[in-house]
């Protein structure tokens, strides 16, 4: 039986955008009304299961709706035939992504984003998963190293198209509504400095330096001196040319190398947007990297990535497609794995989720903008599946099921700073550590 | 050998008040000199392996100095009696207190907060003894109730004495230098309404509200209905009068009862300084509770607590004589036992140990000037055993020992606040939650 349905289902035209909303679909061949039927009451059935709260529509390329909610509609999912929309129902985290990209499935009459956010409420068990135990991809150093170059080299030209003029990958800051992202994202900037309470001439590691802007950064606003590691080369060179153009070759240096080989002492460490990419079973690793690279007395650290409310895997259409070997802990993943176990004491945590949908938001505004550029470049799949992993990124943000935190630290027993009230003061670079 | 040395060693005197400093010990006497310099030589090379980075002098009453580290002398620590020292520097966090307590050691030349500082840092294993599988003492509802008592019941004359005018037992927070202990405490209620984003109209719940001083700050600076809970009847029927007095018994309700007793759907939920006598047995029971009072839309709450960079037991004096059943948590154990599997979602976290040392100086200082009328009316052993307690948790937090945490959180999906930046201004009361 499974067998026949599934052969009565099975797709033979390529993707949506070839065929009509309203034409008639492969598998309505004459003869197969009956089984049509019996697939479209399971559809139907399955669908309520699911999304029986939320405000979508579901429909087929045929012009058969299949499932309303009944409330105020946000958009209409389109399916190009029933085989595509039973794979969305059974797996909607394992099929949805291929089947968008390759445009067996497209959202109609409404908002990308807003049509991601009811289907992440509808689909969120609130369970806790736990940990997973294999991730299906590994973080040794080689292994690392090809995870990060299969996503950042892709081309510094891909990325300029839709990131701000520094080329910064993270989360920007927005203190005031109305900022551009080029002005957030130099707050997000000084934020990171503020709260690392930076003085000239210290010394700063960076981990995970991308295209080099917060290194730059600090070395120019606070005086320090920076090293600065990453495991892509193309970043790599682009951080040094940067460099020489300024004039702070000097002051920051960019090492092509994994964090696992920083060496040296240094008042402060500070990584934005790499322990997403590090794998759970190198937290105690990274914990006693920091604690060795930090000044007993002065030592103190900021961490910022993507992490969860509750242990679970990142989406399998992300790891596959976006970010292989990715992994967003949970708060306490890093205060028990990285902090406690190397001595290290939490001193501030911030929860920024707002601002990094705001930031995709602005991201996802150049990349349309953009779209007809990357489409000629890297083709109609790829520019598919990059819309969906930025509205995606924007609608877990907006939902909560991605958080965006700022980790504080400092080695236990240094000095701790009296107080943060420095950090939302703008424009001001130090705070006092005593009263 | 060890019975007949120990049988050497043993005090006939009660106390260092008794003694003069320089006065012949019980333990030397004639034919006994053998034994004493091979107990010297011992205690000598013990003492030395324990302390020998520490800034102190151990000397006994009978006027032998035993050890001293030769680095800048912060104070001299007199044992009455060899026996005594040797079992200090067997089990210091076992034996200190009581001693201390009982006069059989005193610090003398130096101040006592230094000297115990000197003694953590150089007591710190730097290791992370683990989770205690029992702590001696349970949290039934039972057992909270009387660990309460134990503690709290012990008389509001008591605590007048040295606390603040409103009798806040749980840390201030000093916006500036120089505040006094009441502008420092009224500034720590404000930061925890401020944190909280709350409106007038709204309700919260209060888990643990001491005398009510934070119950009736926020009913009367906010306008929010308060329903405040707390097991110890003394500190309940205090807090009553008080809110009549005040005429906000309309908006405030004092229950005598259980944190696991709270019913009802509330705004916020606030907790500042309970978790600490929760257990780590009950955390996820804290946090069920929380998420079912929370209001699924805009719940949020605070968890103010003294806790850990490490896991491991509360000091066993203190266990013993002075907070029964009390474990400070780490944030790890916090955010994956409280949070997590009650969805809640951490949106931020403040350390402010350098506060909880304020604090404790502000109250030492008013417990020595009541000394006279604490030892009138408790006795010597009391007064001392309280002298300690302040001074030693005074060196806990300079050192990093203990930690004091805020922590912000929401129910996962709620919305979360744009900025913290209304937090820190004083005088502010509500932060915009969209920007």
């Amino acid at each position: 039986m499974r067998g026949l349905v599934l052969g009565a289902l099975r797709p033979t035209q390529p993707s949506l955008h070839a065929a009509t909303d309203h034409a008639s679909p492969p598998e309505c061949r004459p003869g197969r009304a009956g089984t049509r039927s019996v697939v479209d009451q399971a559809l139907r059935s399955l669908l309520r299961r699911r999304f029986r709260r939320a405000p979508l529509r579901f429909s087929l390329a045929d012009g058969t709706d299949l499932f309303d909610s009944g409330i105020d509609r946000v958009a209409t999912v389109l399916a190009q035939d029933r085989h595509t929309l039973l794979g969305l129902v059974v797996d909607p985290e394992g099929n949805f992504g291929d089947a968008y990209g390759e445009g067996r499935i497209d959202v109609r009459g409404g908002d990308l984003v807003a049509a991601l956010e009811a289907a992440y409420r509808a689909l969120d068990s609130g369970g806790n998963e736990g940990r997973p135990r294999a991730l299906g991809w590994g973080h040794s150093l080689r292994e690392s190293r090809a995870n990060a170059r299969r996503h950042y080299d892709l081309g510094n030209e891909f990325y300029r198209l839709w990131l701000d003029e520094q080329m910064i990958y993270t989360s920007a800051y927005f203190p005031r509504p109305g900022l551009s992202l080029e002005q957030a994202q130099v707050a997000k900037l000084d934020r990171v400095c503020r709260k690392l309470v930076l003085q000239p001439g210290e010394r700063v590691v960076e981990a995970g330096c991308g295209w080099g802007a917060l290194a730059l950064h600090m070395a120019r606003r606070c005086g320090v001196a920076v090293r600065a590691y990453n495991v892509s080369a193309e970043q790599v060179r682009y951080a040094r040319a940067r460099a020489v153009a300024e004039g702070l070759s000097g002051l920051v240096e960019f090492v092509e190398d994994d964090y696992r080989s920083i060496t040296g002492r240094f008042d402060a460490f500070v990584s934005v947007g790499m322990l997403e990419h590090v794998g759970p079973e190198n937290y105690r690793r990274l914990g006693s990297v920091i604690r060795r690279c930090l000044d007993p007395e002065r030592g103190r650290g900021l961490l910022h990535f993507i992490g969860r409310d509750r242990a679970r895997r990142v989406n399998a259409w992300i790891r596959k497609r976006i970010f292989p070997g990715a992994y967003s802990p949970t708060l306490a993943e890093v205060a028990g794995e990285v902090l406690e176990p190397a001595g290290l004491s939490a001193l501030d945590v911030e929860n920024l989720r707002p601002h990094y949908a705001a930031t995709l938001a602005h991201w996802r505004a150049r990349f349309e903008a953009a779209a007809d550029a990357v489409r000629a470049r890297y083709g109609a799949e790829f520019t598919r599946a990059w819309r969906l992993y930025l509205a995606g990124s924007e609608a877990a943000f907006r939902t909560g099921s991605l958080q965006l935190f700022q980790v504080v630290f400092a080695r236990g027993g240094a000095d701790v700073p009296w107080s943060r009230a420095g950090v939302d003061v703008e424009g001001a670079e130090v705070t006092s550590r005593r009263p």
